[in-house]
């Protein structure tokens, strides 16, 4: 059976002041359309019903996600006792499904992207599924480039120079980190490397067997997890979570392993990482402004605002971004829109704490 | 004796969203040094006491000014019932003073001035009292310009090729409006044109009997307030204000009057009319900012920002004037400062009637 395995553990700091460490930018309803983990939800409606949807996220997200996912079963929402980076978590999720459905073949994917096209999204993960079941493969999704962007890790594939490769599980050479500017814009001239959307398809068991090879210590960790039938105990988790190197799948076990498909991905894809993103994404009013709440702007375009209860007047500006909450106004020039993440660092080190 | 007449009936709307109908520019601290009408009386200590400034407001504001000002005796409070621009407001005064003391010399004060050099301000005054008592003249005074300002009405007068007319009275050729930009250059390279500061000095008895030449609905209105002896009712005092004519001292008097003097002020001076103003009379701190409350920057400059309750946060934003108060948020560029007015025109005609 396929499953989808939904990772929802990150805060999302670029999204202060509307994302805190209490309400992650997954729960924030960034588009007036549902919040992003809802529609991750929603859009594997087809494909993979709520039913078999895992949520992976902190224990104390546990009840946030009940509240906004009630289709999803309660024994379906993982809670990871600490943060440990995405090996010792999926290593948790594969655990859990192998035992409930030793035939399971899963789809991890981010609680927080926006997707464009569901039907050809519907597709590429068909042809994902059926790689990873029959080729006892590890899958992950690219997503064709449409600028150098910095802000991705890229995958290398064979293949692209045949006619056509959407729709089909291609051989990964390499993985490649975040480049700098002159090593994007090489990648895209290249002509063979498309983004890591952080999507990823195999068997249960087959990610199991992976992580055991290449990361002994997480399978020894999560051993007594495996071995306990029915409802694990909190120490019991805590512990295998404890145990397990701190590590992301893509470093722990994506790069080390021999063999390893893409599918190029023909669907319209946005992680939506920062301010500049959900302005880029939403439909554009009147002198292109983007408004959320009581706003009334003067001379004043290309802005993103939203307000949740107070009223905000904009004169005289254009493409910024300004985001109004309860306790903090952000005013960010929406090019700078990356720097937010500073930001919450900066509120962290300077006993700031009740912002974040 | 020599008093002073403080006009503090305005709203500043230019302030909002820190001044609002219930809170107007004048009883604001902007400067974080006392409020706007705080440092009028006090800058007038050595010259005019507090016992013999008398203060013209809304009644709406009677209050605030007591608390303010606890200094200034409570029956020289004086409350306009209406607002009907300054020539019944300067008429209620003068009336007062006159029946109090027949040989009072008042001048006329905007409440929410900033003023650089307090003795040369004193000693300009000094000259502004001495002309009005020796000569029964209307006197105002001028300020020497250091822009081409389209923001000032403006003063032409005789004697400025003279060697010295700083701290002399010279008379007054024409008032001029606030002008465009290319004939408020032409002013400025004319070289006898002045500011108007909107400040008037004159015996109490010489601008009643002008009122009453220029104004004779206005004397007439104000006849039962002049016949009362004691404390004048309110049914009186609204009747007076309702039956004079809704206009200013300048076009009502100043403009028709036979002879005016004028006196050059050789102190700073500003009106502060906007935000803009009050960055551009702010101390600096690092890259140029001048921050008030919790406000992190980050790659910001030139900027003012205000903030009461909340942290503002501010991401690569130059030259802006961010204001936050309880229930709104102002983001304006500094050039744009005056178009703050139009905005709280646009709350009062759009049902936004709680925020001004």
């Amino acid at each position: 059976m396929k499953y989808a395995v939904i990772m929802a553990g990150g805060i999302g700091t670029r999204f202060w002041p509307a994302s805190r460490k209490e309400h992650p930018k997954q729960f924030l309803d960034v588009f007036g359309d549902g919040t992003l983990i809802q529609n991750t939800v929603a859009r594997l409606q087809g494909l993979v019903p709520p039913e078999r949807c895992l949520i992976v996220t902190h224990e104390r997200y546990v009840e946030k996600t009940q509240k906004q996912l009630p289709a999803v079963p309660e024994e379906n929402i993982l809670a990871e006792p600490i943060s440990r980076n995405t090996a010792p978590c999926i290593a948790y999720a594969a655990t859990t499904l192998a035992k409930r459905d030793p035939e399971a073949t899963m789809a991890v994917l981010p609680a927080d992207h926006v997707i464009g096209n569901v039907e050809q999204y519907h597709k590429t993960l068909d042809v994902a599924f059926e790689t990873a079941r029959e080729r006892n493969a590890l899958v992950t999704i690219g997503i064709e480039p449409t600028h150098p962007s910095t802000g991705y890790g890229y995958i290398q594939y064979d293949g692209a120079d045949e006619e056509e490769t959407e729709l089909q599980a291609c051989p990964v050479q390499t993985f490649a980190e975040k480049p700098d500017q002159s090593t994007a814009e090489r990648f895209i001239d290249a002509g063979d490397f498309l983004w890591n959307s952080g999507m990823f398809i195999w068997r249960a068991d087959t990610i199991l067997d992976q992580i055991e090879t290449h990361l002994p210590d997480a399978h020894e960790a999560f051993a007594p997890v495996r071995e306990t039938d029915g409802e694990i105990d909190a120490e019991t988790l805590t512990k295998a979570f404890q145990n397990s190197p701190r590590i992301s799948i893509d470093y722990g076990v994506m790069e080390q392993a021999d063999t390893v498909y893409v599918v190029p991905g023909a669907f319209n894809w946005n992680d939506v990482g920062d301010w500049r993103a959900v302005y880029d994404l939403s439909e554009k009013g009147e002198h292109g402004n983007v408004i959320e709440g009581d706003v009334i702007m003067q001379d004043s375009s290309r802005c993103l605002v939203q307000t949740e209860e107070r009223l905000v007047v904009l004169v005289g500006i254009n493409d910024q971004v300004v985001v109004d909450t309860d306790d903090a106004v952000l005013v960010c020039d929406r090019e700078s829109a990356q720097q937010v993440k500073q930001v919450v660092e900066y509120l962290h080190a300077h006993q700031f704490e009740e912002y974040v």
